[in-house]
């Protein structure tokens, strides 16, 4: 059997169970919309192929008759999911549940596409040389996850500013280096994935996960799924246009939330706010917390600014909730306050009950998110 | 039978084929993913009792067998739908395809909730007295809409600033006075649903309906779904913080599209620029037709804060279309460049490859959307 072969309804069922865990086939037909008849048909060649196991203990009792719970066999399968950053990939092993077997890093000695996916299937055989004995012969996958328009259905790379790639088939480079099925996807995207899955997304109707960092990234999930875009396009809320300022985008414009409030903004408006041209960030975040007012003053306006873009995201969408990641919680003391005032001023009505959580979340995370990616495709691989 | 006894999956087929029309029973497994057993135990009560027929023409041919086409019987019920406007009422009698059979208007002598409930009963009277013999006996619902805050879940018109509603339960007085199954929902949400179902919102990915008009409002589908936000509020476009003025915004901020863009904001605008203290906006766009730079002036300026609207659900959602509609349209000549030329400026990378359609929609489509919306709830009324 190959799950390739299997019928949606397969697919579908295994996703279910994969994302809200054991579940009685009553709940697997309320969440799927299949008939028990169905659930029995597709579920038979997964049982059977060890993909999904019945458990032993009873959940719920009706009507006297104990009802088994079904689950994914975790360790039937493991895989391999990257983050790349501009200077270093992280990579994680993990079992079918995205549960992290082993964690590896390596240093890229350039951006150079040849150079980025050797780095990437050699980090990939070690990972694989960590296994555990029984799964290092089961892995199914890898995920790789990168900044920038990523298309996950063909597997490209469309452009990454930070590595200044432009239409890279990434999915196939990488399933060639490593003999690996590979998938890849916007990094944001496949930590949304993540904390859909395993973190604090679990069981909500819907949310939105804002990274702040070098650039302030949004990934969407509105019941159950991660919004992509018809254009490949989506959760771009480091250029909303919220205005307050003249200073100059990457993008070009003037008013986005990143020419305010990105590691590089805070950094440059704290440079010209001490007069100092050569002030770091990690300078900047001690005189601020030193109670230096011009460059406290700083970090209040990002925070505005990102109080300003949070307030959109649940004016538009309405999520349940708000969770804030990034390299820049490192220093969410410094604009926490201003983040929350402006939210409440201005998210609409009812939007403003959306719960705020800021969550550190280390790379091994964004990682693990091309794990669950992978998993999740087990039934439709990249093209 | 009645349809609240059938299991989900028998919603789920019959909801498909409302959407998406007449379908062979592969193309209900793939967009539906139950199992071709699975279809034939739903589709059996549905076309014993006559909600769904089989198509005697074949519609494609696969190894020689002629495919079956499903389709919804349109003259199988019919629904109401009605949208409340300040002084109005508007009113359909659809078959169960939301295909309009009759029309009538009601005038409103207040907006006192006992009123306006009368109203819609004797509405919904006279377009039943319109209705074609056959279809007479079969009023399956009504659906009322109205612009505010609207929980269609419980049948609570939590607020509505026009009417000065708060927690009317709405619903249940609709339905106690004309003795049909009611549901209500928000107007703007109702036309994205009729939209999505029979406008230009057919077959996309995911799509925005603007409306432009007293309030500026928005409905979002994606993946065939309207958001409804996970507190009540999604689409609040109007209350985006997109800043250039100082004007006070209805909700108390400054800064918001609505303050620019609102009719009332225009008209405001209109008479300060010209120092007429009483000029109507009928005669401001007049004035700008006939060239008056000043008025034509703050034309542009909504449209320049329209188009910020616009990039903002574009880059948070990444629509494939967003629909532009609403009273706003008939003015549409003298801000849509502006609306253009910032959307295409402030629009992400290839979120701005987002297709922008204007769209005028008379009252009677929007009262359709909430024929819509009955017709898609009967199998779950309101409680």
């Amino acid at each position: 059997m190959t799950l390739a072969d299997q019928p949606p309804a397969a697919a579908l069922l295994f996703q279910t169970l994969l994302a809200h865990g054991p579940l009685t086939r009553a709940e697997i037909g309320r969440r799927t919309g299949l008939s028990p008849g169905a659930i029995t048909k597709v579920a038979t060649p997964l049982l059977t192929d060890g993909w999904i196991t019945e458990l032993g203990r009873p959940a719920e009792r009706t009507a006297g008759r104990p009802a088994t719970l079904i689950a994914v066999r975790a360790d039937r399968a493991c895989f391999v999911g990257v983050k790349v950053t501009g200077d270093e990939l992280i990579g994680v092993l993990t079992d079918l549940t995205a549960r992290t077997l082993a964690t590896a890093r390596a240093h890229l000695a350039s951006r150079d596409v040849g150079t980025v996916v050797l780095a990437v299937a050699r980090l990939a055989d070690r990972l694989r040389a960590q296994a555990p004995p029984r799964a290092a012969g089961a892995l199914h996958g890898i995920g790789v996850t990168i900044s920038g328009d990523v298309d996950g259905h063909t597997g490209t790379v469309q452009y990454s500013p930070f590595l200044n790639w432009r239409r890279v088939p990434l999915a196939r480079l990488v399933q060639t280096a490593t003999g690996i099925p590979a998938v890849i996807e916007n990094d944001v995207r496949a930590l949304t994935v993540a904390e859909q899955w395993f973190g604090v997304g679990v069981g909500l109707s819907s949310f939105a996960l804002v990274t702040v960092g070098a650039g302030i990234g949004c990934g969407i999930s509105i019941g159950g799924r991660v919004v992509s875009g018809a254009h490949g396009v989506s959760g771009e809320v480091g250029h909303l246009p919220v205005g307050g300022t003249d200073r100059v985008c990457t993008c070009g414009n003037t008013g986005c939330v990143e020419a305010v409030a990105s590691a590089q903004a805070i950094t440059e408006q704290a440079r010209r706010a001490t007069g100092d041209p050569v002030l770091t960030m990690g300078r900047a975040v001690r005189l601020a917390h030193a109670g230096n007012t011009d460059v406290r003053a700083v970090f209040a306006r990002a925070g505005h600014a990102l109080g300003l873009a949070l307030a959109s995201v649940a004016n538009v969408i309405g999520p349940e909730r708000i969770i804030i990641s990034g390299e820049g919680v490192a220093t969410y003391d410094l604009y926490e306050e201003q983040i929350r005032t402006t939210f409440a001023a201005r998210a609409f009505g009812a939007a403003a009950e959306c719960d705020l959580v800021v969550r550190p979340l280390p790379f091994e995370e964004w990682a693990r998110g091309g794990a669950a990616v992978a998993a999740q495709r087990i039934f439709a691989p990249a093209k």
